[in-house]
């Protein structure tokens, strides 16, 4: 049953986040950041990929620690993201940095971090730690591409590609490449599951960009678009400027928003534009481009409990 | 020659921050943040502690490998403070954050520890990869512990004791236990080098703290005193602070500061109280203490040439 390994995981999760400071203000930083839980999508990856392993049930132990790990590094990672972003909330509470200020967000990510390589270090988890520490500095390269293209009309797919394959889908990766060598995958289905990794993560980064504009608002808040109002142009918006009407019409607004601040009037207008000229359109069918691709790795691995799983998780993320 | 081990250290440091991004946006930013050179005193520490083991030439290459990554440590720590900080300058150049961003530096920092554990994993360097995490967690206490003191006008002796335990000596002892450990030292040896890096860590950090009383500046200007603008309390702040005349003087300025910025009027007032008082001559008193201590540790080690250059260490970190 893969719940209950779900539930191991959790328990590690609790495990390596415990510290020595309990009851201190430190302490109420660090339970603060360890307390938004998410939907544990790279954790249950590694998890579902292991199943194909021969070892997987002998290193039980190893798989659910090193979930745990890959959870609590993407937590890392969005503590650090609500600082460069100022987000006030993270799922539905306050964000670390608009709770206790920007350093302490700083040093509770960095913290977490550090509890997963002393772990690492502890448990001599080397080759995993490797392709772990190797995503990081991936994620890092993808968040500091992304901050470099910032406001830039002219940015390619080129460009918005190699960023969220370094800001996404490094650890989307990692946590199946992990989870397959760990269990002793052969090499080819290691690599199979690790282009798997990489095309869900694309497909679920692809699906974050496009819900800004398919989610239905009776009004446009300050909140919506908000990485069109960052200046971070993402796959709609690319596909749309492809059309060259729409580029006329979406490059003075692109100029504004980097002069200053866009109003909701002209968010809207930008929407519309996006929408009008097929750039939603072009990006569901990239949806259904890559989500048809994960099918088709996952034809061709046998089947068994976790590739029907995996193939919900697909189909889940194909959803706009 | 210890010469030829620094040497050894810089092409190490060379080695674990390349990286595959040359000529990008990407490598610009990581470029910038390791061209600054500081006065590398933490992978001394460790290539001097090491000389006291018996295996420290056949461990070598560990040695300077693990000096690189405490130094890599550092600076990866330099480069968040600064975002928190929003400090122009570091080391005479402009800071990550000031000139690539603040989201440039949060990852640009996370990227570096990304390389140093990702080297620790593939040269398998497990127990010097604990001590290494370990310390990274208390300097992250530390700076959570420091933020959450600001503008606290009761903050207590111990409380700033225990935030720069975390913040400045954690990191040094971590040297010290490094070399001490991966050169093969007694475990005497070992826990007497561990108490020489906390001891001078804490005069490292004394010595900081005064310098912000008794250099000699024609003029007050907008960065002097930043900590105390900031409303971090240090030595000579929270030792005049037991002075209940200094006190009576030092509350109201410290209202002020916590409520708008303080004038550089303002400024040169608090720090006549602090010098008038005895703030300054008891924090040269504890560092002379410290320093005292330090040179104690090391006269019950036995004498050769790694113990006559941490004596000259001790007596630098002396000088006010």
């Amino acid at each position: 049953m893969i719940s209950n390994w779900m539930d191991g995981v959790e328990s590690d999760i609790v495990r390596l986040t415990a510290h020595p400071y309990a009851g201190t203000p430190v302490g109420d930083v660090l339970d603060w950041a360890v307390a938004s839980k998410g939907k544990r999508i790279r954790p249950m990856l590694l998890i579902l990929c292991s199943q194909y392993g021969p070892g997987h049930e002998e290193s039980r132990n190893r798989l659910t620690l090193l979930a745990a790990m890959t959870e609590i590094t993407h937590l890392a990672s969005l503590i650090h993201d609500d600082i460069v972003d100022e987000a006030p909330l993270r799922r539905d509470r306050q964000s670390v940095q608009r709770r206790f200020g920007k350093d302490a967000a700083v040093y509770a990510g960095d913290f977490l971090i550090a509890r997963v390589h002393y772990f690492q270090a502890q448990e001599k988890l080397h080759e995993s730690g490797m392709i772990l520490a190797d995503a990081i500095g991936q994620m890092c390269a993808g968040e500091i591409g992304q901050a470099r293209c910032r406001y830039r009309e002219d940015v390619t797919m080129q460009e918005y590609l190699c960023n969220i394959r370094g800001k996404t889908t490094a650890l989307f990766r990692a946590a199946c490449r992990i989870g397959a060598t760990e269990s002793g995958c052969s090499p080819a289905v290691i690599e199979q599951l690790d282009k798997f990794g990489e095309t869900l993560g694309c497909l679920f980064q692809f699906r974050d960009d496009l819900l800004d504009f398919t989610t239905d608002r009776a009004e446009l808040g300050k909140e919506t678009h908000k990485d069109f109002r960052d200046g971070i142009y993402t796959l709609p918006v690319i596909l749309a400027m492809r059309n060259p009407e729409a580029r006329e019409k979406l490059l003075p607004l692109m100029q504004e928003n980097r002069a200053g601040e866009l109003g909701c009037e002209q968010i809207r207008e930008m929407e519309t534009i996006v929408r009008e000229f097929g750039g939603t359109d072009a990006a569901a069918g990239e949806i259904r481009r890559y989500g048809q691709h994960c099918k088709e790795i996952l034809g061709g691995l046998p089947a068994n409990e976790a590739s029907a799983m995996l193939a919900k998780i697909v189909n889940k993320c194909m959803q706009v």
